[in-house]
């Protein structure tokens, strides 16, 4: 079918999809930057889904019991700012279209999730929203099974393309959702065969159908411009048989740019006065840039307005509710902290002050959650495939399937960084706390997600285990050794690595206690002894640094920084100074981002000037240079004990002393600067 | 078929395989940790493999033309050790087997490249073997188109598992190798249906076969402990047509341990006395630990011997090609560097900083790439899709297909982490240094094999355009920020980031005459000032940092230090300060780990005491502390003008002014120093 036929098919649609194209062309004109060719192509689509299927009521963006629409070619974002707008959503008004990626608008390059009502997640790292929205999907089966289909009853729905599903973490989305029977997840795929290099051809012959199918998915298709046809697919696809769905949407990227479409041409950067003048001709299309008809306006307003009714309906529901029952629903849908987290911890601290377990922080860190979870019904744990090892199920928790939705632990398998982007989905969705469990070399694998943690500020918690040679065995590749670097260079990241039982146990009350970043936990293989064993009323890990050992006579000359399993070293130094007559404090460093929080008094109590100062972390340096050289004028000497490169293969107490972390060796170098 | 009849059907094979299994066995129990039940469940394939199929000479473990061998489920180490020794490679004697997992020794927890003649690549972390595996099938097709069949004719064999295939990257070299037709390209999945956490089916339930069938492969199948079965599957694999090959080798994790065979409980921890006991008598193997009966070894060595003549053969038409061929090969092969890189540089830089052009150090990196790709053959390039924006294509490369075996760029597709384990592959091959492109925020996708080109010292080289908030309107996203922290942070990872046309010519000759370590090379979006004009015969580059611009009297008062697009700022700012009177030098930072390995001397040279020091780049601090805090009694005020936090969508002279990364900025800070 030509243009002229399709307009003439289905008026109306044209009408309002054409409205879509000329948003998308002309605010990537204005903005001489951004990528017109996707949401040229998917608005045929876009519309008949926002028309006819899709629950939303553009009045209350944040209505919880919508269905989740999520970009995941986030490139694409003028499809989804032109459909808010349109729709009617209050913060998306045409001032900010016209602003397309300018300074202070909401209009951003890829879609952010915080910026814009309506925008369920950040996107446009590929494959990151399709990935996400598996999370999504997750949490609606749980919290459906948790409160009923009165209170939670949506769906799922991804436009992703080419690129998303070329990237690997698809096939890690794809197959977790194909395992877990996401029958709400509909994935409409924009199959334009455009890459930015050319046609796809160039670099896969992947059949995209086939290996969905392959991971248990249904498999629909349309023609990407033909309302009829579309809506033929989409109705089915809204006809739940437990497969998670995906619809192959053929599509023209640039629909109705006579000399760009279907090319990369019309992929990343403006049309072109003439070809946007060539493009609105074919769609018949006269009202100025950024100028909507009034009719076509307000259909499209009549369209945001749709959900108005349904969303109503379930206010009615959930006001029914008994108090109790409401509070918590409520509670748990905004994600706000639960108020038994402190009471729970501070016991257990009690308890494991007074017993001084020698654990492992991993092991630790299960007991914690072993109290932790009867009480918070939040908590979504879960390991990519290392349960064991992370020691992420307690007792209370069944597996979380298609055949158990009130389960709340998730084999995530094998599959870091899908792990990681569905816990971000999780999390966006509501009513649920996630967390995650893998060795800490692998947040390499996950890095893509973890970004966005941190980049959408979500408080979900990485519980990362074997956190440095410690792990010993294994060898370097699953030694980490930058990895704590990373996590402290990453913007809006916080960083734990707790030294025993108790500041274990506070590392779980800050995690849990976020609201607006998330948390690596670096915990130890090996066991580790009880150190902290006062102030146990007290959160002093939130401090980031505190004194854990003060030196006789309260005056240092030394002061030995560690965190997590070398605490027990700087401990077992001082010792050893102690006896020479050397006053020698040990600092803990659960986080350095909460330390650097603090007050420069608090800072300066705990590291006075004029002393030695040496730092211990089996890592490499380079996080540590603002703590041991501190601000000019200060006389200290300084060192730094860790890792200088990769670790080796050997059991843990031979890698220590190979690599020179060793009590010894600490007395070593501050007696050499003494 | 039980035990007892399969040790039947095949007595040879039976002792072949069992002495595999009693070594897995008895070197997991000794060092009281790793992985049997990989090696149990595949001893009968890798049987079959090198004593039939494999081309390789245990007496010449680096001879060219052997068949590569690829453990990509790394865990099994004990496999690929026991068939090193089985078959007689000179370095894995009895005592590394017995020293499995112990420190100083090269049997390793994972299997390491570079620790042991014969392991082809570092594995471990999962996928990676299988992705670095479709790099070494693309060097071999290029090579061969390049210099025949005589002289380079063999396949690459790839032992994958579950875990390899659950993660996103397999997806990503699946799909590579299928558009590629890499028909010598052979994977044999250990499809034992065994992970961590217990079934295969607790996570996915993907159907393979049909997964591998939907991106071009060919996939055949057999009964994993069935040695004629095994031998037939491998034939029909080795008979190219064009499309790379799955084998789904059914297989029992642990095959023979009476109690823990199929099942978690054979994957990752000993047997224990016991079970050993009893799958020794299972195996009909009454040898002691270690010990391997002489028939039995005796009939492994001559396995080992096999491929002896062919070696020989193939060293004959080496020795038979003309003198100036052979050098040319041999240099090749043996990834020796250029003798025409430097004399092609230096003409470059020449005409550079005559000519003074300002362009984007992604454009000055093309400019450098077409003069030299027509005089480095090996020189083998690509991108993740980005092509036009990273500027690696040169106008004589064509591109590498199935079609075109003899192009030299490589269309990636949308697969930063597939590309870069590719191009670690590439390399370990021999004949080629690869290079690759993506945004340097998509590091991040790719940190899994980038960590391992560092760990493995492989200098490929990372291509890494749009490195900072110079990138503009695609927003934060896109925006590195701590991406240059992370490169830093790794060990054996060279940092290099430019800032013109002639820094951007030493750091690529700088990168491509690295034999150890890969390099990330960081470089802008946005168009750059020639700044360096002098020193064109000298890679200053070289030393890391370097006095671009002298304070006027020779002594400076303020000393700026800047990288890339950074240093026209501090270039601006030293202007301003020196009109105020106030003498200002402006060091380049090309690269913070050259400059480490300088002399203190030069150091201090370069970076005097005694003056106010500032540091400007459009990322984080982190790594910069050491720089700008310096060693202990000097005298410094020192600053840093970059960025805190995530970046914004909008252009970029915007965001250089919305995050105060400005000359007016750097003057205001170091006027309040002073």
């Amino acid at each position: 079918m030509d243009i002229d036929a399709r307009r003439k098919a289905d008026p109306d649609h044209w009408k309002l999809a054409s409205a879509i194209r000329v948003l998308a062309m002309d605010a990537v004109e204005a903005a001489n930057s951004g990528h017109p060719g996707m949401p040229m192509g998917m608005a045929d689509v876009a519309t008949v889904l926002f028309r006819n299927h899709l629950k939303f009521d553009a009045g209350a963006p944040h209505w919880f019991d919508r269905d989740r629409f999520v970009l995941s070619a986030g490139h694409g974002s003028m499809l989804i700012y032109a459909l808010l707008h349109l729709t009617g959503y209050e913060q998306m008004t045409i001032e900010q279209i016209r602003n397309f990626r300018q300074l202070g608008h909401i209009t951003a390059g890829h879609p952010e999730y915080g910026h814009v009502e309506g925008v369920e997640t950040t996107t446009g790292p590929l494959g990151q929203g399709l990935a996400a929205a598996v999370g999504m999907a997750m949490a609606e089966e749980a919290l459906r099974a948790e409160f009923g289909s009165e209170l939670c009853d949506h769906r799922t729905w991804v436009i992703a393309g080419d690129g998303c599903l070329m990237e690997g973490i698809s096939q890690e989305a794809i197959g977790l959702a194909g395992a877990q029977e996401l029958g709400r997840l509909i994935v409409l795929w924009d199959n334009n065969d455009i890459t930015i290099d050319g046609r796809v051809s160039l670099s896969d012959r992947t059949d995209q159908r086939a290996r969905f199918e392959a991971s248990g998915w249904r498999v629909l298709s349309c023609d990407g411009h033909d309302a009829a046809d579309i809506e033929r697919a989409l109705k089915e696809a809204a006809q739940e048989d437990g497969r998670p769905v995906l619809v192959d949407c053929k599509t023209i990227i640039g629909f109705g740019a006579p000399n760009k479409s279907d090319s990369a041409k019309a992929h990343g950067s403006p049309l072109g006065k003439d070809e946007i003048a060539a493009a609105r001709r074919a769609y018949g299309w006269d009202a100025p840039a950024f100028e909507i008809p009034d009719q076509i306006l307000s259909d499209w307003r009549k369209i945001g307005g749709r959900g108005a009714s349904d969303r109503k309906a379930w206010q009615d529901r959930v006001d029914a509710l008994s108090a109790d029952m409401r509070d918590e629903f409520v509670r748990r849908i905004d994600n706000k902290p639960n108020p038994q987290l402190q009471q729970t911890v501070c016991a257990l601290k009690a308890q494991a002050a007074e017993g001084k377990p020698k654990v492992a922080t991993r092991k630790a860190s299960e007991n914690v959650l072993e109290v932790l979870n009867p009480h918070m019904p939040e908590n979504f744990g879960g390991s990519a495939d290392l349960t064991g090892s992370n020691n992420t199920r307690t007792g209370d928790m069944d597996v979380f399937s298609a055949e158990n939705r009130l389960g709340r632990y998730i084999h995530f398998g094998i599959r870091e960084h899908g792990m990681a982007a569905a816990m971000n989905g999780i999390w966006l969705h509501g009513g649920f706390r996630p967390y995650g469990g893998t060795f800490l070399t692998f947040t390499d694998y996950a890095r893509g997600a973890i970004r966005l943690s941190a980049l959408m500020g979500l408080p979900v918690v990485y519980v990362m285990t074997h956190d440095s040679i410690g792990l010993g065995e294994d060898g370097p590749t699953h030694q980490p050794v930058e990895h704590l670097a990373i996590a402290r260079a990453t913007p809006n990241m916080l960083t734990l690595r707790p030294c025993d039982q108790v500041e274990t146990a506070e590392a779980w009350e800050l995690a849990l206690s976020q609201t607006d970043r998330p948390t690596i936990m670096a915990l130890s293989r090996q066991g580790l002894p009880a150190l902290r064993t006062t102030h146990k009323d007290e959160n002093l890990s939130a401090k980031g640094a505190y004194v854990l050992r003060e030196a006789s006579g309260g005056k240092p000359a030394v002061v030995l920084l560690a965190t997590g399993s070398e605490v027990e070293i700087a401990v077992a130094a001082r010792e050893t100074l102690e006896a020479d007559g050397t006053p020698t404090r040990v600092v803990s460093v659960p986080s350095m981002e909460l330390f650097r929080d603090q007050t420069a008094a608090y800072r300066e109590q705990v590291l006075p000037a004029g002393n030695v100062r040496v730092a211990i972390e089996a890592a490499v340096r380079q996080p540590w240079d603002w703590l041991l050289l501190g601000e000019r004028g200060q006389e200290e000497k300084s060192d730094f004990v860790g890792m200088t490169g990769f670790g080796a293969s050997a059991p843990a107490p031979d890698l220590y002393k190979e690599f020179g972390i060793t009590a010894e060796a600490v007395v070593k170098r501050v007696r050499a600067m003494l």
